[in-house]
C-alpha cells in the first residue's frame, strides 16, 4: 500500500464524465480542493466514534467541522465531553446547522433512518456510521436487529462505503445531492477485507470467523459488565450465534461470487470475544478451502486485490492490532497450513478508525472527490 | 461440581485392591493423612510454575515442602525471587534433598527426561510440568518439539497427569514407587476437557480450536516480545498451524473414539492467541458435527461427563477467564447454533492452575490417595 | 510477620478475665473453636467488597455463611451476580436471618446506622465496612461526608477496627453482646500502618500522602468514569483536597501522640490518584522530621511496631502493589533520604481484602477469640 | 493554548537581526520553508523513542528522513523492528549519511558525547534526546550518572531543549552550525513545566514532587521487570532519592529564581512510581509556599506564564495522563488547599512525545525558524 497515494485520482481522471450535478458530494468536493472546505456536521459527537470524527476531521486539509450534535446539548463545550480534544474551542449543540454538506451520524441502531430526510433536503451527503444503511434486504433488520426499517426505500440507494470494495458506486453516489453512504460495522470490515480475496478466488467450502475486539467498540455508555473491573485481566466470547453484524459479513462475501462457489459464506460461525484493551480487532478466519491451494496462489489474490489499496497491507507474518493503533491501516496474511490443507487469514484493524470513524473519513472522501487518505495519513502509535 | 467433594474417596474405597507397595505415593500418602506429611520438592522453583507450586503446596494440608531448587542457587532467599511469597521464609537450593518423596519439575522441554533417574533412584514420585512425559508416541518429539527423546523407553510407563480423563491410572501408577506423571499443557487442558464429551460422543467431523492466552503461559524469561509496552492494548496470533500443544490435543481426543468416528481430532485447525493480560486461557472450540443432535443431548453428554467432577463446572452461558482466575477451576460451555447446525464448546482455566501447578497438585493427590481437592480450595479471584 | 502464628493467643490467654457475656462475639468464638461456626450474614453482598467477604468467609473454618442480602434480591443465585463464587451455590435474599450471630455490612455511606437497631436487638456483631463507624467526633460527618450522623451516640462504643492499632478495643468490646466495630478504609489502613511507627516516635513534622489506587475501590456500581476505555493507558488524580478518608487519617495518626509532637498530622496533604489495575493501593508518606533520625532508628521503630504483628512485614526496599494481591498481607518500607534528610514511608495493600473484607474478618476474629489469621491465610498471587 | 499558532513567527519576525550563518539550522529551515526540506537523521531509531522520531519526522512537512542508525544494522527493514511503521518502506543502517543536516540522538547516556565532533564536521544541528547536554554543572554528571563527562567544554554552548523556558536561546544557538540541543528528560519536563509559574513567583518554601509514569519510559530493552506479568495490576516507587533526573529538575527551577527565593528547589524530594500503562506521567508537585497566596493569584501566574504557548495548557481540573496521549501536549492545573494553604500543581505528558521525541522536533523546529508546531499538530488518541 502508499497511504500517500491519491486515490482521488480514481474519481477525478474522469474526462468523458458529465459534470457533477450542483450540490452533489463531488461538486463540493472540487470546491474544496479550491479552498472552499466542505462544511460537515457531526451527530452523536458525545460518543467515542463522535470522539474519533472530531479527531480526525478537525485537521482534515478540505473540511471546516461547523456544528457537533449531542444529546440535549446547549453549546457545551467539548472539553467536557471529550477532554482529550479540549484544544479544538468547539461547542455541543442540538441540531445541525442548515449550511452543513456533509453530516456523518454516530447513533444509536434505527436512529439514522428517522432523521435523514432533514439532511437530504438540505442536500447533504449523509454517512451513517450505524447499522441503518448497511444492509440491502430489508428482512435482514427485524432478523438481526429486531427493528422493522421505517425507510426501506432507500436501502438500495445507499452505499456500503467499504472504499476497497464499493468504490466506483461511491463516486457514482457522490454526482448526486443527498448521497447515502453506510459505512461498514468494525467486525465487516476486519472479516470481509481479509476473507475478500479468497471469495473472489471461491476458495471458502468452510468458514469459522473466530473475532477479538477491544471494548471502545461497546460504545461509552457506562455499563456494568463495562466497567474497569470486569474487563481487565478477563477474556470472554459474547453474542454467540446472533452477533448482528453476521448479516452484513454474509451479505458482502457472498456478493463477491455465487454460494455454489463459496458455500462457506452461507450460515457464518461467528464469534466475537471481548479482550482487556481499549481499542483494535483481530479477525481470525479459518477456511477449509473448495480446492487444493499453494501459498503462492494465495500470495498472489491477495496481491492482485490490495497491491493499490491505500489503506491495506498483506503482511508476511501474522499482525497484531497494535500495529494499526490509532491509524486507518488494514492489514492482513493468509497462510496455507501444510498439514491439513486449511486457509488461516488474519486481519487487524483499529475499530475506532479503520473500523468507524477512519473507513467513513475515507468513503466521504471518495464520494467527493477528495484525495481518498486526505485527514487519515497519521501512522500507528506503538508502543 | 462440588470442591469439597473428596475424590480422595474414589481412590480410598478400593477394600480389595493389595497394599500399596512400600516407597509408593500411595503408601506415603495414607502415612500423610496420620499426620505425617509428603515431603515435596520443586525443581524450576524461580519460574512462575515455580512459583505457584509453592503457593498451593506451602498451604496444603498434607504436603510440607523441603526442597526448593533453581539455576545456581546457593541458599538464596525466595524473597528475592518470588517477593510475593516472601512470608514463608523459603530458600533456594540447587539439588532435591534425598529425603524428598515427591519432585515437581518445572522445566524447559527436554530437562525433566534428562534428570528423572537420580529422583526414581530415590523412589520419589515424579510430577513432570514440562512436556517430556505427556506423548506416547516418542516419533511425537522431535516432530513437535525437535528433539529426540532421551529415555523413550518411559512413556509407556508414565500417566497423562488430567484427572478427569485418566484418573483411575493415576491411582494405579501411584501405588508402585518411582510414578511418573506427565502434567498437562495449558491449552491442552482447557481444549481437551471442552472437547471430551463431544468426542466421546463421536460428533466431532471437522474442528476449529481458536484459543486465547495470558502472557505468563509464556514464562518468566525477559524477552522483548513479552515487554509490557509489546503487549498491552494488543492482540496477536502466534505459533500458527506448528504450536507444540497440537500432538497433545490430537493425542487425548483421538483416544477418546476412533479416528473414524471424530474424523475431526485428526489434524485439528489449532490457533493460539496472545491477549494483555497475565493469567488465564480461553478456547474456543469450534465443531461440525457429524450428525445432528439438539441442545438437550449436548448438556446430557457433558452433565454426564462432569457432574461428580470436583473442579469442573458446566455454565449455562459462556465463561469468561476471570470467572476462575487463581483457582484450578475449569468451566465449559456448550452450545448448539439452531442457524447452522454447529456446536461451539468454550472452556476457560487459569493457565497457571488449572493449567500447571494446580493441576499436578491434583494428579499428585490422586496418586498419592489425599482428597483430591487438598490444597486447593481457594475460590477464583475477582474483580 | 508470621501469618500462621495465632493472634488468638493475645485473646485467650487471659486466665483472670471474667467470662464473656452470653450473646457476646468471644463467647459465640468460643463455641466456633468446638466445632459450632459462627452464623454470620452479609449485608451489600452484590458488590465488590460483598464478594470479598463470600469468598473470603465461606472458606473461614470457624464460620458459616447463613444470609446474603442484596437490594430487592428474592433467592437469586450468587452465580448470576459473582460468577466466580458459583461453586458456592449460595443465594442472595433481602434480609438478614434473625439467628446469624455477626453481620457484616458493605452499604453507601450513612445507610449502616439507620439500619444497626435491628441486628444489634438480635445481640449480632456488627462489622460495618462504610464509613459510619469510623469517625469519633460526629461534627467530622457533615464536615467530611455531608450528612449527619443518625446515631451520634454510637460512636464511642464502636471499635475502629484496625488490629494493630486496637487489638485490646476489640477484645474488650467483643466480651459483650452487639459489638459495633467499624472497619476502616482502605486509604487510612495504607496510610496509617505506613505512618504509626513514625507517629508513636513523634517524627512527623510535615506531611505529604500521594496515594495511587486500583479502581476497584471506587466500587460496582457502572460509572462513566470507570470505564474501562476510560482507566486504561490513563492515570490521573482526584478527590483533590477534600477527600473523606482524610478525617480518619488525621484522627487515627493524631491520636498516636499530641499535635505537638507530631505537627505534621494536622491538615495534612492528602492526595489519591487512580491507576489503571483493578486492585491494589500504595501509599507514598513523604515526611520532613521533627528532629535528625537514622536509618537505623527508624529500622528499630519499625520492627518494634511490627515485628508480632502476623499480617504486617517489613521489608527492605519499596514494596509493590502486587507483592500482596488477593492477601491480606500489608507490607511498609521506610527510607531515610540521605541527601535532605527526609523520610519516605511507603505502604501496600489490597484494597479489597487488608483495605476491607479481609481486615474486617480479621478484626471480627479478634473479637470472637478466634485465631487472628483464621480464612486468612491465602497467599498473595502473583504474577 | 492555539496548536494551529505558527511559534514560527517568534524566530522570523526579526528584521534587524543580521541573515543566519551558512549552514546553519535557521539558513536549512529558511530553505525547507521555500521546499527544500531539511534533511535530518536519527540515530538509536531501533529503541521506542527512535520509533517515535521517525513516527513524527515521517509526516513533518519540513523534513526529509535521510538516515536511521541502528546498532550493526545493514539495511535492515524498518517494517522487522518496528512493524507500526511498516508502510514507510525504510531501513537501518549503521552510520548517519554525511548530506543529513540535523541528527538526532537517541542514545544510552553517555554515548551521544563521544559521537558528536563527527556531526558538527559536517555543521550537522545535534538534538540529543539522552542527558549528555542537559545539564551545565560538568560535576553533576559522575553525582548522578556515574560517570565523568568525556567533553565538559561543550555544556556551555549546549541549550536545554525545553522551548517554553528557552526558546530564545534555540533562537541564537540555531544562528551557527553545529547547534547542541539538550532535550529534557520525561519526568523534568513534566515537573519543571509544572513549577515553572510558582517558581518565577517565589512561592516554593518546601516541594515534593511524586510522579507516575508508564513504562515505555524505561526503554525497549527486555527486562525481567519489564514483563507485561511484572507489570500489569501493579504500581511501584523506584529510584527513591538517587533517580538522575532530579538534577534537571533542581538546575532548571533553581535558575528561575535564587534559592533563597524558593528554597525548596534545593533537595527536592522527587520519587518516580512505575504503573501499568504504556505511555503517560503525571507528575503531582506537593507545595508549601513562601507565603500566602489566593488562587485567583495562582490562576495569574499560570496564565501569564502559559496563554500564549502553543503545546501548553493550564486546566480548570486536575488533567489525566490520557488526555494527551499521543500528542505533544502538556497540561497543567495548579490548586490552592484552601484548609492547610498548601499549592498543588499537577502536570501531564506523553512521555515519549512531549517527553521526549515530540519536544525534540519542537525544540528543532525553533532552531530551525520553522513553525514551532510543524510535524505535531497530531491531536490526543482517546479513548
Amino acid at each position: 500500500m502508499s497511504a500517500d497515494a491519491t486515490g482521488a485520482a480514481i474519481a477525478a481522471d474522469r474526462p468523458h464524465d458529465p459534470l457533477p450535478e450542483p450540490g452533489s458530494a463531488a461538486e463540493r468536493g472540487a470546491r474544496a480542493m479550491l479552498g472552499d472546505p466542505v462544511r460537515v456536521a457531526i451527530v452523536g459527537a458525545s460518543g467515542y466514534v463522535g470522539a474519533e470524527l472530531i479527531r480526525l476531521l478537525a485537521l482534515h486539509p478540505h473540511v471546516r467541522i461547523v456544528g457537533l450534535v449531542g444529546r440535549e446539548r446547549k453549546g457545551d463545550p467539548l472539553a467536557g465531553i471529550h477532554p482529550h480534544l479540549a484544544t479544538r474551542n468547539l461547542h455541543v449543540y442540538d441540531r445541525v446547522p442548515d449550511d452543513a454538506e456533509a453530516v456523518f451520524l454516530a447513533l444509536p441502531h434505527g436512529a439514522a433512518a428517522g432523521r435523514i430526510d432533514d439532511y437530504r433536503a438540505n442536500s447533504m451527503t449523509v454517512v451513517d456510521l450505524g447499522a441503518d444503511f448497511r444492509l440491502r434486504d430489508a428482512a435482514d433488520y427485524p432478523r438481526w436487529y429486531h427493528f422493522e426499517h421505517p425507510r426501506p426505500e432507500l436501502l438500495d440507494s445507499a452505499v456500503y462505503g467499504l472504499p476497497e470494495l464499493h468504490r466506483e458506486e461511491l463516486v457514482t453516489v457522490g454526482r448526486k445531492p443527498g448521497a447515502i453512504i453506510g459505512a461498514p460495522g468494525c467486525y465487516p470490515t476486519t472479516t470481509i477485507l481479509a476473507l475478500a480475496p479468497l471469495a473472489r478466488a471461491g476458495l471458502i467450502e468452510d468458514l469459522v470467523v473466530d473475532a477479538k475486539s477491544g471494548v471502545s467498540g461497546a460504545g461509552r455508555d457506562p455499563k456494568a459488565d463495562l466497567h474497569f473491573g470486569e474487563i481487565n485481566e478477563n477474556v470472554k466470547a459474547y453474542g454467540q450465534f446472533t452477533h448482528r453484524h453476521t448479516a452484513e459479513i454474509e451479505q458482502e462475501l457472498g456478493a463477491l461470487g455465487p454460494a455454489t462457489t463459496n458455500p462457506g459464506v452461507v450460515g457464518i460461525d461467528f464469534l466475537p470475544h471481548l479482550v482487556p484493551m481499549t481499542r483494535g480487532i483481530l479477525s481470525a478466519c479459518h477456511v477449509r478451502p473448495t480446492h487444493e491451494v499453494s501459498q503462492v496462489e494465495l500470495d498472489a489474490v491477495y496481491a492482485e486485490a490490495y497491491t493499490d489499496e491505500p489503506f491495506v497491507t498483506v503482511t508476511s507474518s501474522p499482525p497484531a492490532t497494535k500495529h494499526v493503533l490509532g491509524s486507518n491501516e488494514f492489514r492482513v496474511w493468509c497462510g496455507l497450513n501444510e498439514r491439513n490443507g486449511r486457509i488461516l487469514a488474519i486481519g487487524v484493524l483499529d475499530n475506532l478508525v479503520k473500523g468507524a470513524a477512519g473507513q467513513a473519513v475515507q468513503a466521504f472522501n471518495v464520494a467527493h472527490g477528495l484525495p481518498e487518505p486526505a485527514g487519515l495519513l497519521q501512522l500507528p502509535l506503538a508502543p
